[in-house]
Formats: structure tokens, sequence, C-alpha cells
């Protein structure tokens, strides 16, 4: 098969373990007999530092016709301490979110046998852990109308959700539970909020379409302690925007891996696929980031956006070896053993493979 | 000295926890000479259950003529499943903050040391924490404009926050900082809330009243990671009242001592004094919860609302007693070892005082 995958290497670390994702993409097309055309493209501080802005047309264009996106990380501390500068690497991918309408972000949260030490819960807390996160990523309070009044003394910031916005990402959430373990938690705060008394009364007059699923509906402070307490009670979860950006965080420090958790994000055109992990500035250019969450979302593309299963599980089982062997970043090296480079992981991998 | 205290039991476990918070609350007082009027009133199911309304009137007027509320919990299953029932509990609790303009809920978490093994975290990672929250209870998109448009198929919610209303939280989170070790850390998400920009430029210009405390100012999705992470790597953190909810819930369990942990609502009347866990209606009535949140929470009473140090201080060195020798309920009981009943615990505690 042939595909074209639109290459947004950001800022910090972004285009360091996104080299080493091609470099691993390119090998496992090459065993499997595909051809990859990768077109590179800005976004982030460098697209503003290039072109003004940081999610210029032609990053779009690029990613409208591309058969997936891989992104690596954006930010740069320069804009990191003024969050009302004019204009801030973060609103690229808020566009982009928007424009690519990618309506929602995939989260696994899962644990590496060999890693399970790392977790800062106990072994007992976090063994057997395989959860994911649905995120709604196009709606709510990120997207609603916000401002001042008063002459800059009020700030309002609106959210709003339409059932059809529910619908859609209840509808991945119900699909993917059902080719899991059928439990799909729905997180709200149905007894403040009105938008998600909309998100209640919608996934409820959806149980009926997949009897199989056992739905819970769970209210978001309690979902952020249990997270802590009991995390593999979890299987699939589905939330709006702003819980799921706090949720999926805490949930990716929980499993000791959080330097290798891979993400989508898909919706109504070209899907995403991206380490969840920021731009790290402090270690670009030193060749020591972890680029194994970002080969791990190209094995996610292979999976999910081509259909490509064996593809993928080459690259899990690959990077699986590598973890055993201790092949690994500074960031996953034990104290007093050796820590390999950026570009060392990524040879490694591909001689592997 | 005298007191008169409202005596709000609320629901389930409420009365029991209540009842030992009085016994030890009344010791005190006899040891040190002060006297104290209870004066009980009705909140949540069971004042909807006896008046229609979950905090009546005439609870709201004993509490404002009181010098201290002592809250137990509300809440009740039959209540639960339905969020869009024109009466619920939780708007008794809602109206209650209002109405005594209760702005700033102050959330301590805390280790025990004889507890410490009971944290889901590993004991380096929690040893040593000693952190508080303090979360704006009266504003933000708890109490903003919600809705329903286009015929119920559009939900909103505004999120609305005066300049005032920032600057009357941080004012306390200054002073307490100032009591404490001079660290302060502002959550918000002020690269996507204009609310959150409001916070953030309305605590950056109070630091120059307060030169000797340190400022740090971190995304919410951050804190949600770093509490899990490094809980002792903070000291005091203000938020706004959705960030706070599902915060100080999520640290709440990280100490391992939830049962144990205390809450004051202050503002601009009455000061309320809470255990931050829920009415365990699964409990109630059998004499088994734990008293002694409820029992700290009075504690933090003497010594906030009264400035009675001395005798905060005695009842938390009887608690910590109680826990050394195992005198606790079952929830903290070692497998094997005999569980006291909340009775039990609280005629332990007013013999030993
Ligand atoms: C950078 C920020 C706007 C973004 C978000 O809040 O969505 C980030 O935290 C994320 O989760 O991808
Ligand atoms: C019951 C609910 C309305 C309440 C809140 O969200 O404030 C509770 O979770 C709390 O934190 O006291």
């Amino acid at each position: 098969m042939k595909f074209n995958i639109a290459l947004l290497a950001g800022d910090g670390i972004g285009p360091e373990v996104i080299n080493e994702a091609v470099k691993v993409s390119d090998a496992i097309a090459k065993k499997f007999n595909h051809e990859i055309t990768w077109t590179p493209a800005l976004t982030g501080a460098c697209a503003i530092d290039a072109v003004g802005v940081p999610y210029p047309d032609e990053t779009h264009e690029v990613c409208m016709k591309a058969d997936a996106v891989l992104f690596g990380a954006i930010g740069h501390p320069k804009y990191d301490n003024d969050p009302s500068a004019p204009v801030r690497p973060e609103q690229g991918l808020l566009l982009m979110r928007k424009k690519l309408g990618l309506f929602a972000n995939v989260r696994p949260t899962f644990t590496f046998p060999s890693l399970i030490d790392n977790s800062p819960l106990k072994r007992e807390r976090i063994e057997g852990t395989d959860l994911v996160f649905l995120r709604e990523l196009t709606g709510g309070i990120y997207f609603g109308e916000k401002g001042r009044r008063d002459g800059g003394e009020t700030a309002f910031d609106n959210c709003v959700y339409t059932r059809a916005e529910v619908q859609r990402l209840a509808k991945k959430g119900f699909e993917l539970a059902m080719t899991r373990s059928k439990k799909l938690c729905c997180v709200d705060k149905a007894n403040v909020l009105e938008t998600s008394r909309l998100w209640r009364e919608t996934v409820q007059a959806m149980e009926k379409d997949y009897p199989e699923v056992t739905v819970s509906y769970e209210f978001v402070d309690a979902v952020a302690m249990r997270l802590v307490q009991w995390p593999n009670s979890y299987d699939v979860l589905i939330t709006e925007n702003l819980f799921g950006d706090i949720l999926t965080d805490e949930a990716s420090v929980i499993s000791g891996s959080m330097g290798l958790m891979p993400s989508a994000s898909v919706g109504e055109h070209t899907s995403l696929y991206e380490p969840i992990h920021g731009s790290y500035p402090q270690a670009t250019g030193l060749n020591i980031a972890n680029p194994l969450a970002t080969i791990l979302s190209a094995a996610m593309m292979f999976e999910d956006a081509f259909g490509l299963k064996d593809e993928a599980e080459a690259i899990r089982a690959v990077v699986n070896k590598s973890l055993e062997q201790g092949i690994v970043t500074e960031d996953l090296a034990p104290k007093g053993s050796k820590a390999y480079k950026t570009s060392e992981v990524g040879d490694w991998l591909v001689a592997n493979l």
C-alpha cells in the first residue's frame, strides 16, 4: 500500500522524536512492502517564527490531503510565561483540532510490566491497568464565547455542547467498549452543570442501541479520586473537553510510563497521532529524549488509520523487547546502568524489527 | 468563653459522626472552661423530606446567628441517580454556600505517620506531604447562567469571575502562605480560558503586596499530574471552583487518610466546618463510620473560628494518640485486629483528653 503522511515535528524535542518514528515507520513499511511519502509542515512556535501564525493554511492543506498526520510536540518557553500574548503555539493546536474536526482524543493508559516499579503508585494498585479515555476535543469551554465585560473587571467563558456533539463522541465510546470488555464510564458533573446533564441524558438514550455494554455514570471529582485508588477498575471512559484534559493527564502519570504513552485524535477528516508528552525544551538538541511514545503513536497510526494490525504489533513487539533488554533513554535507565541516546534507541529498534 | 454553634448533621452517617464531634467538643469546652450551646437545624435530604427544600430559611437563620456551623454530610441514594430531579440535596449545599457567602473552601491534605502505608502512593512519594487548597466556592461555572436552547438540543453553562472575587480569595491564599512556608501556587488554565487569565493577572498584581511570598503559576492539567507524582512539592494552592472540586478530591486520596480530612469554608458571615467525606449511606445507623474527620473539623473550628489554639491542639493530640494505639473504626483497622465502633472511638477520645 501507499501512504502519504503529514509530518508535523513541531518544537523542542519534537523533531528528534519524530525522526526516530520516521526511521521505524520506514523500516516497517519496507518489511511489509508499503510505500510512505512524508510531507513535512510547520506548526507551533517554529511556525510563528517562520510565518507569524502557529497553524498556517499551507500546513492545514498538507494535513487535509494526507492519509494521516504524525505530530511531535509544540511549545517554547518564550511563550510560556505570558498566556495573554496575542499569538501562542497552543492556539495552533486548538485551531488544528477545530479545522481538522478532530472531535475525539483517544488516550490509552496501560502498564509495561518492566516499568511498573516506576509508578508513583504501589504495584498492587497499578498492575493490570489498561484503560482508554475518549476526550471530546472540539467543543465545550475551550471553544465557547469568551471575553471581558465591565472594562476588563469581569471575565467569562461559555461552555456549550449540542446533543449531536455528545452523540458522535459517545458513539465512538460505545464502539470501542464493544471491542474491549464492554464497560463504559461516562464522566460528568451532572449534579451541577446543565451541559453534563445533556451528556448524561444523551448517553442514557444511546444505551438501548448497545445492549451488551454496561454503562456507569460518575462525577468528575469521584473519578479523579478513583483513578489514583483503583485505576484498574476502569476500562473505556468518555468525557467532555476540560474534564478530559485534567483526567487524561492525571491518568498518564499513574502507570509510571508517561514517556511512552501514545495518543490519537480522530474525527471528520485526517486522523492525527502524537505522543502525550510535551516539547521538553530543556532537552532540545541533546539527543536524550525518549522516542517511544512517538513510535508507539506511529503504531496506533498503522493499526487505526491504515488498518494494518500486523505492522502495529511488530512495532509494539520490538518496543517491548527494547524495554526488556534495557535499550532505553536516560529517563528510564536505572541508576548506574547505561542510558542510550534518542537516535541509538531508534537504530536498535530498526535493527531488531 | 461562650459559643453558639449551629449543628447541621445532615444525612446518612452525618448524625453519627456529628454526635462524636459534639461529645469531644463538649469535653474540651469543659476542660478549658467554655460553654457551648448547640442549635440543631435541618439540611440535605432530611430537610427535603421534612419541609420540601434542602436548605430551609430557618436553617439559614440559625447559621447566620451562630458563631460557627458544624456540618456532617448530605446526600441520599434516592436522589443520586437522577441529577435532573427538580429538588436535590446538593442544591442545598450550593445555596448554603452562596447565602452564607462562603467563598473560600480550605482543604488541607496531610499525612499521619501511623497511616502512611494506607496510601495508594509509595511511602517515599507521600511522606512529608502537608498542603492546603483554597478553593473558590461561590463563583465560576457553578453559579453562572445555565440552561438549554434549540428545544433542549443545546446546553450551556457560563463561567464568570470578577476581579474582586479573585482578589478576596487570593488574599486569603497570600495570608495563609505567610503563616506557612511562603509558597503559593495559583492553579489555572490561562492558556485557554479568559477567566483563568483574569485570575492570573489579578494574582500577579497582588504579588508586590506580599514580597516574601514566592508565587508559581501552573496549569490545572499539570497540577493533576504533579499531585500524584510529588504531592510534597506543594504548599498553599489557590484555584477556582470547578478546578478546586476536582483537585481537592484527587489530593484527598493520596494521603491514605481520606476518612480523616477536615475542611473549613469561610467568607462573609459564619464559617462552616465539615469532614470532606460524604454521607456514606450504606453505613447509616451501623455505628461503624469513622468520626475523626468531623472531630478534626471541630478542632479547626476551635482554632480558626474561636482563636483557641490550645483547645485545637488538645483534640489533635488525642486523635493522634488514638491512631497510634489502634483505637480506630473498621476502615483503619488492620486485618485481624479489633475495629472499634464510631461511638467507642468518641468515648475513648473523651476519656483520654
Ligand atoms: C496546550 C493545551 C491547550 C492543551 C489542551 O488543554 O487541550 C494540552 O493541555 C492538551 O491536553 O493537549
Ligand atoms: C455535591 C457537589 C455539588 C459538591 C461540589 O461539587 O462542590 C461536592 O462535590 C463538594 O466538593 O463539596
